[in-house]
């Protein structure tokens, strides 16, 4: 599986640390988007956005026209997303009737529901509806990446999200051009995508009456995309604890999945990675390195995207290394640090602090550093492929350990005892605790 | 397998019923071709064309640098395409020896040739030639879906028919820019694929006369793409029974494919979607949808492209629904119907009656609704993707049946009620018989 | 596995014999650069260039934004790449220690080091960094299709070369904008990735002297980016005899590949295309054509890229034919020739003569005949598919072969005789002895 993603030209010659620039309140939330035009995001063709919904804050359902992966930076809540073709698996009935117990709800059924919480990735297919809810005792901040440039895109370079309820703003309408145009007839309309239809049409269609209709066309203009939830949201949902037993032990039984539409609808969509004792790679003097990618989580092989949570003790260092096969679009979770970004150039495109709250793009082939601070560092990198590759430069499995001692030799021009310091002077894989002040030899 | 096909900005804001724009007459038929620089077929990357041909009319061996589907909207005739590294397989010499019949035709032997009928789609993979025969009693109208945004095109986004024979018309013959440069030159030339060669070197590559090259060059203006034969044509061809038969039992013995180059030669092009009998949905008050995909018919995900075939009794309603995948290029084989089509800022950029012989381009993710007149309302959906999926808003198995009432409650701001009339209140799967004019409850 | 290249507009009325336009002289070597921005390499969206490494000079490590085909034009070598996450297997230790000879290397151990020589492919993975050395008698010639237009390139259309080491010249810097703005920058600095990090940083992630990290990253210019050996290159290197034993028994125990990532490490990435013993199609009359795809070499189908080795006779003709599904770049390795190439309106967009050392672009579906001179003809085919097929208009297998007698009786106009003279009369196979003056019957 492959995609193509690649621009006229792109003039990658100071990146800069990206803050969002447009911020949409609703009524239970605020939604902050990164401005599309960046340099930057137009070259790795992607957009980038943050939603922090309130306690009992309803992000309403939508879909977007190309796959999105999203990370909870903090809180937790519940999720759900609606599959064409899958049948409504969660059912009250049954469980009710064993217990009789008499309860308000007793006749819903629908898809499946899941918990989500700090550290979650979640992958979201092109075109699947999908929605959050704050059940959690703090803010849920969730930031997404939307990967305009995937080959599932058939249309432009834009991102266009479809809501399915809610008043959208504005700027979730389309691209800038369409916007301008009929910008009164929208704002006076409601914008989700029913307000667009006939409501008779729709009325005959749905079997109910005209007034229902205009009710879900004519949505309140002041709620917007994040809606506030009177009582709690009742839906039905397994603990998260026995919901993942069952997945492992799906997995254990060897249930592969035979082709994507077969197995859709069982599909695995979320995935921890901030869970320390996940960690890829774990330094004890260092930090840690997490990854999310088509073997763990395999529809990302489907959605040609991938992450990795990454956390740095103070002063520590991520090897310098270059991506393969991806871009790496780089969130600061936590702390601060400095990320140093080499063109084929020779040229630092970016060389500067960074911190919680910041986003970096770092293009394919190009070669970075990460260094934390004294408060440490924390990221999400969200990768361009399902299964993205890095290559460092220094450190063990690297670059240098690859290369014969005399290619080294002659390469650089270096003694012999030189080539070997090169090559073995640093014995850590990956995350590297900080250097002495004397250098060793 | 995945494609791309995006532009740098599409304006979909007033999408419209097209016709085709062009008319080209050959000496057994016509051509009819959609103007390519329509924005609705631009941005869906597609070309569209129609042929028109008459009682032993033959359209001549061709190819395009895209992948086909076609559709026979109309009558029946013979079908062959030419697949490089596959041998002749039908062969007269055997049977007839066995029956000692003397022939005119004794010893010609040939790739296979396939019987088309109305209803049938045909796969055309890119740069494989092909012709049709019409050996029926009527008409045989076609209609093309040119994929030009498909992965398989490395060129250009022009299509580019190669006519190995008659006298291709400038319209066929590259983009309009090339067009203008060389118009006296080609007029006078003929302009099949041999006329560029050089005749002596032609003729030493085939060891043939250099005059026998030269007809071939250079054929006859008014013949264009579609020749009478006189007599009518004599190829070796099963009868279609036999031939289905055949196929049915080599699946039945499962040779499954391992590898597109060793089955490219038997790989079945040919699935027939007309056929009540086959419908995928059914709904004897409403009417009956049937899709051809790369499950039932395998070389479809080779090039990413599948089919839909509608039909709509009097006053039925397609349930409200998004393609997920895939943009959806509607042709109207029969009848008429409103279409209303809504994007991601809740705006109808279609609503409209069409009517046979007219195209609607649905883009992907895009809301559509289709309801048929009194007339009912037949058509034939050619999908950028070889595994299309739908979403439909309302109806069984739809995006309301996967929610939580809970959600529809607060995201909607309704009743509980009103919940369950969105969601349960339309209880058929797709087609939907017409609303008595007084709703239920 | 797809890929999408187009353009959005191809004007090939008039293609060209190209030859290199920039020549980069390092200390041991030199490079040319084929222009970039000819018509046909943008249409084909590649790049091609030609290292002339000098006896005992090194191609210092590197690695591009896309994949690469190398063909040993002339010469024999060592080549390595170093791939992420494998290990040094090739280690001096053990065999040393049992012999107990002591050396001077005795420490070193590394990725695996191929030998290299005339007539091979080496395929080069995205971002994969790789090194050449010549240990021959002679010259080492590689000539290299960078295929900017593949889907693993994630940025825009320029392809850049980064370069581990050396002091790289400008031309490989980036593309003509950003080099004309920070040229006086570079040109003191030195250009290798390691010049655009930090001393400190890079010190400190190395655990090495900060004097050495300014060592690597500030290389002398002269050197450029194929450096001299002073002594012999010492690298660990099995004859290529067991080498390839070995591969063989590999194969023979059938250890299928399951999944890239698992195998990358023992992949194959070399193939001989010139031994004639391994020809596809041989008439001894007339040549021979050899292929490499994703069959013979699997990598391929990961770097969607194929070659083909021809080799024509004097006075041999190639046969008439196009490309399906792929491009093909055509570099003549000796004699000289005429090839004729013919596009979809009929028209001659190339007739010329074609010598060693030219490049000659073939865009997909375009016609094309080769026919050798009295001095035989010799060339390399790049082609941008994993699996690129031809379909031949005439001889054994061909489009006419194909075609039912009938069909080209009414297609051309000509007699049934003369149906089965285009049919039959070359009963060669892709490579076609010269004619004589008299042609047959």
């Amino acid at each position: 599986q492959q995609q193509q993603r690649y621009q006229n030209k792109c003039q990658i010659q100071n990146l800069k640390a990206l803050e969002p620039q447009q911020r949409i309140e609703s009524e239970a939330g605020i939604t902050e988007l990164w401005d599309q035009n960046e340099e930057e995001l137009q070259c790795a063709n992607v957009a980038v956005l943050r939603h922090r919904i309130q306690q009992k804050g309803l992000l309403v359902p939508a879909y977007t026209n190309v796959p999105e992966l999203v990370y909870v930076v903090q809180g937790r809540g519940i999720h759900g997303i609606v599959l064409p073709g899958c049948v409504e698996t969660f059912q009250s009935e049954q469980s009710q009737s064993q217990q009789s117990r008499p309860e308000r709800r007793s006749q819903d059924q629908h898809q499946k529901v899941r918990q989500v919480r700090e550290g979650d990735i979640i992958a979201l297919p092109t075109g699947v509806s999908h929605w959050f809810y704050n059940n959690g005792q703090s803010q849920l901040v969730l930031v997404a990446l939307i990967d305009v440039g995937n080959s599932a895109n058939q249309l432009d370079r834009n991102f266009r999200k479809f809501f399915l309820a809610g008043s959208p703003q504005q700027e979730f309408q389309g691209s800038s051009q369409s916007r301008s145009r009929s910008q009164k007839e929208r704002e006076s309309r409601g914008g989700n995508i029913f307000s667009g239809f006939d409501e008779q049409l729709l009325a005959e269609a749905f079997n109910v009456n005209p007034e229902l209709i205009r009710r879900i066309q004519r949505q309140e203009t002041e709620r917007g995309i994040i809606v506030r939830v009177q009582e709690d949201l009742q839906v039905l949902s397994p603990q998260r604890q026995e919901e993942e037993q069952e997945y492992q032990e799906r997995e254990r039984w060897g249930s592969r999945d035979n082709g994507l539409e077969e197995t859709l609808c069982t599909l695995k969509l979320r995935h921890n990675i901030n869970d320390p004792s996940r960690a890829d790679v774990y330094n004890p003097r260092a930090g840690r390195v997490t990854s999310v990618n088509s073997l763990n989580l395999p529809i990302l092989q489907h959605l040609q995207l991938a992450a990795e949570k990454g956390a740095l003790y103070r002063n520590a260092i991520l090897a310098p290394h270059w991506n393969l096969n991806a871009h790496s679009i780089v969130y600061i979770t936590r702390g601060s640090g400095r990320i140093q970004i080499v063109s084929e150039s020779g040229d630092a495109v970016f060389n500067d602090q960074v911190q919680e709250g910041q986003l970096v793009v770092v293009p394919q082939n190009f070669a970075v550093v990460k260094r934390a601070s004294s408060q440490g560092l924390e990221w999400i990198s969200f990768k361009t492929s399902g299964f993205a590759m890095t290559n460092q430069l220094v450190g063990r499995n690297s670059m240098f350990r690859g290369l014969p001692e005399d290619v080294i030799v002659n390469s650089f021009q270096v003694s012999r005892e030189d080539a070997r310091r090169l090559k073995y002077n640093r014995q850590e894989l990956t995350v590297f605790s900080p250097g002495s002040t004397s250098q060793r030899e």
